[in-house]
């Protein structure tokens, strides 16, 4: 059993140096906590999904998360947060990049209903 | 439905100006997330309890929350969190203060298994 701090820098630095990594560092009961870090070199945007069984949250911890809906977005920056209903398409999407910390259901995948080149089958513990 | 975001310092604001405060500012399927703020002045001790049904994170925003467990304490500072697992007997304390997110199954007792002066029946939304 681990009852150990986490520290969160730590956790970010042992993402692989792409310009979109997930980890995950904790659980929670059944759900996980993961850092998930974009750049702002980021090519290709992230594709607009939604989970069926799950609300997300989202805290930026640096930077800025734009989060598109289907009819409006919202800028997200550093000392916010923001919980994505089930069943909402969301994309996540950065100019600048960002580090996030993120809560959902274990087994979410990464990008929803969607299967693209983003799709993580496995994230890995960091 | 709202899909807005919040911010934590408006959050941390809105809390009661006493040595101990908790608010919640928002739900996730059916847990809730906490604001809880506690300052250096604190003059009694928080007690030691446990959950017995679910796993609780904190993560430090601000200052440091000293976790004290029946045979050790963990430092836990600013970027820095903890999970404590269900059934673990806790008690957080602060010598400077600390400003925490909480992440908890809905309608879990601040106090756990202990019913004190500190136990909150009802926490209010802010």
């Amino acid at each position: 059993m681990n009852i150990d701090k986490i520290n969160l820098s730590e956790k970010f630095g042992k993402l692989p140096d792409s310009d979109y990594a997930v980890g995950i560092i904790a659980k929670m009961n059944n759900y996980e906590i993961k850092v998930v870090k974009r750049t702002g070199e980021a090519k290709s945007e992230f594709v607009l999904h939604k989970h069926e069984d799950t609300d997300e949250t989202f805290i930026v911890l640096e930077g800025t998360m734009v989060m598109n809906y289907s009819d409006r977005a919202v800028e997200v920056n550093k000392g916010e947060m923001i919980v994505i209903p089930k069943g909402v398409e969301h994309q996540p999407s950065t100019i600048t990049g960002y580090k996030v910390l993120l809560i959902e259901l274990e087994n979410t995948l990464n990008t929803g209903n969607i299967i693209n080149e983003k799709t993580i089958r496995k994230i890995e513990c960091v």
